[in-house]
């Protein structure tokens, strides 16, 4: 199936409506069904696959069991901007130290502010293919990062295991969860994706940026901005700064 | 992901050491590799079957990955008492309401007390069949019941799923689940403070900001950096921009 309207149109009733399990290059149609029944067991239901690697076949179904209706209902995208496309918040969940982090959360301590955040808009969860996790072009493009605590000395979570894990968390949370009153509109993914190739070009225009070396400059910028989480209005204030520099420069 | 000192106290004389996963009657060879990886990643490795229905085989080898160690030390018991000898506490998992007036938790609720146990003997978690579950009559020999939550219209749990989301409770309430703050230097007051200056400086040489009619842009931009509380180095960045801004202006 590919992205349809029908995002935005259904009007949920339980902010688990509203989370999306995004799943990057899976490579095993087991994992596909153990997913799909992972989520269902919590009560999630909006499954995204971004370049799957493998078909949705007879073994995807078998583990589904009757979380079939998951698997059917999956969109299929070819980019990860795609499947994050009206997201409000991106979170990667992955295992590996990196050097630039974002925000890092326990499922734990992110559970409460993923469903308080779903009740204003689609909150995604990406996870990365079984083999190589997930790019850090793919991390950078998500906000928070999400570490599920494991074993150091075996930190292989099965990929179905770590949906089933943060699924757990979202509806154990949900029961205590608070409703704290949003009063701006957050931006969305898009918007702050156009936000950041735009100050790029303007920093290459004036000379602050150099494409040949850009060192790790849009990395941490990405970094800053993901950590402030951006409301639209503020999206609209900065590209009014970029459109004045460019004026300028 | 991280290693913390708490890691280190896990090894020698960690409590998951003194935990068992007991498996009664399962019926497939993925669901017994499925659970051993769910167990070793987050550090439970003591795996008893009772009668299982099925060979620990090339699938089950498969699906455990690097657990394999696990499968291979597994106990093989022809009874439940066999399995919970020895053991100061037994707990079933269970999805259904029972009758039995059996003490019932949820993984949450029941992670400290199993935890502390765990430190004066052996505990153990007696998952039933696929198929049938737990039989009253093995019910009654566990002390406790632990209840997963679910989703009321969809409680099918895989039993590799309902071990992960135990063991994920263990090891989450042995860590505290706190995850270390990243090691970056916050800026201090006086920093922020003057690279706030400089930006309306800035701002109003680009004509972006009229001091006559300021609005509420400054407002606006200060809680925006407040959100996202400044690093040093990230105040180094926007002044190099701000100045790039400056010098073509």
């Amino acid at each position: 199936m590919r992205m349809t309207a029908t995002d935005s149109t259904l009007k949920p009733d339980s902010p688990l409506d509203d989370i999306r399990v995004v799943l990057v290059e899976t490579s095993h149609p087991g994992n596909l069904g153990g997913v799909a029944r992972a989520m269902k067991v919590m009560g999630l239901a909006r499954l995204y696959l971004v370049n799957p690697r493998c078909e949705i076949d007879a073994e995807a179904r078998a583990r589904a069991s009757g979380a079939v209706d998951v698997l059917d209902r999956a969109v299929v995208c070819d980019t990860l901007d795609a499947a994050l496309h009206g997201a409000i918040l991106t979170a990667a969940t992955t295992s590996r130290r990196r050097d630039l982090p974002h925000p890092a959360y326990t499922p734990r301590q992110a559970a409460p502010e993923l469903l308080a955040r779903a009740r204003i808009g689609p909150v995604a969860l990406v996870f990365g293919s079984e083999t190589y996790g997930l790019s850090n072009t793919q991390l950078a493009k998500c906000q928070w990062l999400i570490n599920i605590p494991a074993n150091p000395d075996y930190m292989s979570l099965n990929l179905a295991a770590a949906v089933q894990v943060l699924a757990y968390e979202l509806r154990c949370t949900l029961e205590d969860a608070v409703l704290p009153l949003p009063a701006f509109e957050t931006a969305r993914h898009e918007e702050v994706e156009a936000l950041l190739a735009e100050l790029e070009t303007v920093l290459t225009a004036i000379g602050f940026l150099d494409p040949r070396h850009p060192k790790r400059l849009m990395p941490r910028l990405r970094r800053f901005f993901a950590r402030a989480g951006l409301e639209k209005e503020e999206v609209a204030i900065w590209r009014g700064i970029l459109n004045a520099v460019r004026g300028r420069s």
